[in-house]
């Protein structure tokens, strides 16, 4: 799981701290899963125990240094960090942050500490060991340097969100086996992820979806027991993690024969996909993609409630930038994306579509395979 | 999803809002998950997405108040809560601050606004924008109210434990069916989520674990594809939800019979988690729980590196408090605790045993169906 050559997160840390030296950044302080796998290849699911803060610490030269609880040093052991300082957590005196504090004051040096502060970015740590940190250590914004950093994906990332992605293909073309009108929601829900297992994924750590008449209430909310129903369109976004990386990417289903206003509306979100994808190449911005989407899913009247048409994958479910007028995030050859165009049918339902792109030298390339025009049928 | 009854809800804010008034707290803000979710009943797999803070401010008196994106305005609206103030997220000038700052203005007129700041609370917005929040607004900790009060379950809360520790329980029990000598560990790991999935969980957060000669090298490594030998010990540590609450419990199953040695350390892991159970009641305190599994681990030794012999569980894989010597939380019913005694082996390998229970008003019950001195057996 962690079988990325060293070579990999050598590369990574060396482009960070090229960075960091044009920003007079002494040391870098990283506290979240993705930040410390990014530059470590750390992969445990036991960040999903809140208990215990991490710490990461990148020098301006060399490799990076981990100030851990004692219960992550035989993993931590196993990636090609060397330098790694451990204490007995959950220590309620002092959970680290001596230990963490001595660390940064002896690399820096006096120098300028950055951390990630900036939009879509967290704190892992509770607040009171932050403040304390503060009073013994001054600490910046890096200026989004790791988030930057990470938008633009490597070879080998790339070929993790593929195989991700494989596995979701081969997933939703299996939907048919387990939905049908009369199948309770949840049940599905319960099913899909089961797929997706089967298919080889790691963990399935997002499902979202719906199903109505032509469309969604909403597309964020969990499955309840309703059964589909003939007429209904049913969405399924799945986000499964695969070696540690995320597709991210949905497929609508018709229960029987759609209504003409589904189908068009389908047809409309297949169209924008299209559209962006085919302008999409280093260069252009995400707003750019965003307004080639809403003109055909609005006619230009500035997206929906849902805020936007797509945004960054990866190591996250979702990442920078953003597909909205705002974001003039410039692509470049590498960074990988999802499409994700919405319209809203005449009855008020939200119909949503998302593929996954790779940005290349030339254009994009698709990372799961495009849906058609026509919507999948599920027999009613 | 969200069907807990609005008495439910109403019973947890209002006594929130007591212990508000004791400590002059005119208002709360939360930003986490489990915290919202808490209060509000609202549950949804989104939070996985890092891009979009979400915000929830609790008054002196009446419903919490949502600040949220717009894109969960509709499942927010299925939820108790009747005041919803949204704007289109992810907003690159202002993400939500100016609307959340109003609202605390509006709502705490003056007086101190507490957020969760102690031990295992995170802030989930950027750093940036919390700095801005607080150029308008003074905030100050909680006092780990929110942790402290989400500590003590309710029936409700107790019953969809236990309604996830027997799922996790039939999962466990089909294991032979998935593993034996010559699978690998990733295929198992796969099938053992499918089989939670099969047994009614509505997804899997966590799944640890690992297998060797006698027990594991770290107990928080995810799976790689070497397969199961005879002698091999091998422990599956899941933690699965089902409507919102977790269970949070391990089991050790031997590849052929074990050596006496395995046989051993699994029966005094037995015998720690019975002498825990056997002594758990109102008003004596996890240290108790700690020191009487200790001098059966390590004679009194002081632990392992694993760091603590147990926790809470519930909305979260782990909550407050820890069964660690210093953790002098006094036991009080309805509490929900892992027993997760830990012991090393003649050969440096890691053994651990976990069960859940409740405390009732004179003593304790298991959640999980309590494993036996003998340890389950895989074909060799």
């Amino acid at each position: 799981m962690t079988d990325f050559p060293p070579a990999e997160f050598e590369a990574r840390v060396v482009k960070a701290q090229t960075t960091m030296a044009e920003r007079g950044l002494a040391a870098l302080l990283l506290t979240t899963e993705p930040d410390i796998r990014y530059f470590t290849g750390f992969l445990t699911r036991f960040w999903e125990s809140p208990t215990r803060p991490w710490f990461v610490v990148l020098p301006a030269s060399g490799r990076p240094i981990a100030v851990i609880p004692s219960i992550g040093a035989p993993l931590m052991a196993r990636t090609w960090v060397e330098d790694i300082r451990t204490w007995q957590s959950p220590d309620l005196a002092d959970d680290g942050v001596t230990l963490l504090a001595d660390t940064l004051k002896s690399i820096a040096k006096g120098g300028q500490i950055g951390t990630p502060m900036e939009a879509e970015s967290h704190l892992r740590m509770p607040l009171t060991d932050w403040h304390r940190l503060g009073d013994m250590i001054d600490l910046t914004s890096d200026g989004a340097l790791v988030r930057d950093q990470r938008m633009v994906k490597s070879e080998a990332e790339i070929a993790r969100i593929r195989t991700a992605c494989g596995i979701a293909d081969r997933a939703f073309a299996r939907v048919p086996e387990i939905a049908r009108a009369g199948t309770p929601l949840d049940d599905i829900f319960r099913h899909f992820q089961m797929l997706c297992l089967e298919e080889g994924a790691d963990w399935v750590p997002y499902l979202a979806g719906g199903a109505g008449p032509d469309g969604c209430a909403d597309v964020i909310s969990p499955a309840d027991s309703t059964p589909l129903k003939a007429g209904d369109i049913m969405m399924l976004d799945t986000g499964l993690i695969k070696s540690g990386y995320f597709c991210d990417f949905d497929r609508n289903f018709a229960v029987g024969p759609p209504s003409a206003e589904a189908a068009a509306a389908h047809a409309q979100l297949i169209d924008a996909t299209t559209a962006a994808f085919e302008m999409a190449r280093p260069g252009i911005t995400t707003a750019d993609l965003f307004h080639a989407m809403d003109k055909i899913c609005t006619g230009g009247g500035g997206g929906t409630e849902a805020g936007r048409y797509g945004h960054g994958v990866g190591m996250q479910l979702t990442e920078w930038p953003s597909m909205i007028p705002a974001d003039q995030t410039i692509l470049k050859t590498g960074m990988t994306l999802t499409l994700e165009p919405s319209v809203i049918l005449p009855n008020g339902a939200t119909m949503v579509h998302e593929e996954n792109i790779v940005i290349t030298a030339t254009g994009a390339e698709f990372l799961s395979t495009p849906a058609k025009h026509a919507l999948p049928l599920l027999e009613a």
